[in-house]
């Protein structure tokens, strides 16, 4: 998350620190960067694909990043900087417009609430209203947002980041360079019952959460303690917002998780693995490393390693998508079939 | 949300205030408002459709507000208001029976934490424990609700209202008469990621979050910042519980977005969109004006303006729902032909 | 949510609490519980059933609870316990190595705000920065988290637990013996509204949210008030993560609605129901008691009694798998029709 610098810088200034030639006027002044479609007069964009050059005929923007193949497209906007990766350019350009905000002081602040068994490294931040019990564990560098409630025995690795709002359970452990968006829950219960006499009986939770070095969650998650055993995020995974991950799961290294999936209990998933948005995986299965499920898949069995599945029940996506073709030519390959099978003298007794 | 008033008023005087006639004991007392098949002896009811005379047969509401039409009808309840329009009227009806409870008191909470450069204009009520940073502005007649983080450079204007654990990230801004429901986050970073060398880079979020005026979003939903330019919600648009809004999303005005709705990155909503529960949008997608999506769709193309889609993968609803009718015979169907196909000769070499 | 006592046992003295037979090193230490795949030499283990004697040949446990069936079963793990049902032995064993956190302490944390007209009990643990306002009521044994906020007239029943950052709107009754896991939302407006001019005008919220005894509720749920009428969940029923519960449904008794499920307005569940994950239900249909809905279920029509209903639209079970598996064989079925057609002269006039 970063605000406006409020720098302003002149096209000439800003070819130079990419390496890009200025076409038209270099002393056009640039405050900010937005998307090819809605850049304003004091905006730099950047054509990153053939597919947009349309947009150009009606681009707004101040100046244009673009490769020296599509410099001299047509377009409203003739203040040019051709650059050989204009994409790239823009990236490196974002930090002197925008700024991430910094930590806004060093120390815990006065309303916080916090264990006096809690041991916490002389160079975190703790924000208003922050609950810490007993026996946790803060690195250095760590970064904990308002409200945040962190239960007994939580470890935090160095310069792990907690947005406002967020919950750990007690006996969590985070890694190092970890980020967690706001209304994220970790370490909750599991959903586990046993049905005996007319009651649901809950099953203990005993088991721990932990979520590895680098990984980032997005808002609004929930991620649940083990029963017995651990819940695990592996290292580098990201997790998108509102995903929910039961007791026991397994998530290898590298994931990438979008939002609205959900994973039931004591499902392994392997390294690698790409969830497609609202994407539902069942329990006790295996997701194989770098398979890739697609939106919405109701993954149903193990999937295979590096496979791209898809689909209700999930199947092979192509296998799955064959069917949907399929599906939709049916109602009338129906009539057809029909047609000639009623010609050939074959009535349909049930209809 | 309201409570009870409290008061208790005839049949005659409801019948007064609504221009309806009683039939039956205009002195009876009736003190609050329930439906049809709950309502008790102190409570009004109304028949809404012709579809629920059947329910009149067990209905023990104190009594019934009903058309002309329908005020003979055979029911438990003897006690009947005649009049137009019984649901307009007893929308009219609520405002004596329930209030929405009012602010609390005009000022700022003593345990809030306001930072000195935030400007709130003197008639705001910010309650216990909210958190107000840097540049905030906050305009008249806004409800803050305890626990709510407001990040650096927020501005909410007249009349909005944050119920209670509402995060907005820094930059956030938010129009007039706007009501943010519990729990819900605006302006978290997208899920957005590079891969290269063995690590997933995260793409830097220099976007914000525009909701304009007259915005109703539910409870624990999720609205991400752009990546570069604004995630934007159109005015008047109405989003539910659970819904996730992916960075630099664009939605009309005048949508409705039902729960666990999900959309994803750079999709374009037109006006008057309706998406019903569960549906999920791909990224880079435009859904066209007054499009209807109904539950679950998987939309992974474009829609049309105006029409009503479904299924997975999305196409006209009729289409889709014929798919589905097909399929619902398929089984049956494709033994008949398999009998057909052997009996002339037609062996299939695969099964 | 448990934490570990600390405590080490010798496998004899396991043994003698369970009433099962030590094989191998009785005075072996043991100082917590594991699932079989991922027992260290410290861990007790057991083998539920027959399906993981495999699991048994790489198994590091430092012991395995086993029946007298599968005792002589190969696997590196030579120190045994052998008892008749080892699941329900671990699940006595718990207590001895893990301990439910205790309530902290009795009474209220300085920085709660309580309204002057609330009654708490005085055996009631309010942690910090709870805010509770007018007319609450707190039944004896409750345990209301850090952050929780309760508004104007809540009624909480004894013993009921509210996990950190609860949110429950104005007027919501809650019974005795109820969890609330971190983050979740009742008592919110639900999604009503009547367009009219241009405008979505909000439906009043007049009605209220009654959760009944001995219901446990995941975190990150939403679960909306009445517009007139109650939303109820019956008695002993659980939910879990991420589920929404729409304006005046009403849930029966001992139901189980697994993460990601979201019900839609006035939706009546019987008794007993299953919802497995990402369920979806339209408003205004009934499923009837002790139906199951299999996983990603779209519910678009009311549900019999005691079925097992899936897919989209919902059907049953057994009918919907019919549906898909043919489905699978689509393609190649309508090659092969294709062919035979062609073969008869019966050209397709459209593809």
């Amino acid at each position: 998350m970063t605000l406006p610098t409020g720098a302003t810088l002149t096209l000439g200034e800003i070819a130079a620190a990419i390496g890009g030639t200025v076409q038209g006027d270099a002393t056009a002044r640039i405050s900010g960067i937005a998307p090819l479609d809605r850049a304003g007069a004091s905006e730099l964009t950047f054509l990153g694909s053939k597919k947009y050059v349309p947009q150009l005929l009606e681009c707004a923007a101040g100046a244009v990043l673009i490769t020296p193949e599509l410099a001299e497209s047509p377009g409203k906007c003739s203040n040019r900087i051709v650059v050989a990766r204009p994409q790239e350019a823009m990236l490196t350009l974002l930090p002197k417009f925008y700024r991430t905000p910094a930590r806004p002081f060093t120390g815990v602040h006065p309303t916080a609430v916090v264990d006096a068994t809690a041991t916490l490294d002389p160079d975190v931040t703790v924000e208003a209203y922050v609950v810490i019990g007993p026996s946790v564990t803060i690195g250095a560098g760590c970064w904990i947002g308002s409200h945040c409630v962190i239960g007994e025995g939580v470890v935090l690795g160095a310069r792990t980041r907690l947005y406002p709002h967020v919950t750990l359970y007690a006996g969590v452990k985070i890694g190092e360079r970890c980020a967690v968006h706001s209304g994220t829950r970790i370490g909750s219960d599991g959903f586990g019952y046993v049905y005996h006499e007319g009651v649901h009986h809950k099953v203990p939770h005993v088991g721990g959460c932990v979520i590895e070095n680098d990984v980032e969650i997005g808002a609004n998650s929930a991620i649940d303690r083990g029963s017995i055993g651990q819940t695990t995020i592996g290292a580098g995974t990201k997790i998108d917002n509102l995903v929910h991950v039961a007791h026991n799961v397994r998530i290898g290294k590298l994931c990438l998780l979008a939002a609205g999936v959900g994973i039931a209990g004591s499902t392994v998933i392997g390294d690698g693995v790409t969830f497609a948005g609202q994407v539902g995986v069942t329990g006790h299965v295996t997701v194989g490393a770098r398979a890739v499920l697609t939106a919405q898949t109701g993954v149903v069995t193990d999937v295979p390693e590096g496979e791209v599945w898809g689909g209700f029940p999930s199947r092979p996506h192509a296998q799955a998508m064959r069917g949907y073709a399929a599906l939709s030519k049916l109602p009338e390959f129906m009539k057809r079939v029909e047609r000639f099978l009623k010609a050939q003298g074959d009535e349909d007794k049930k209809t």
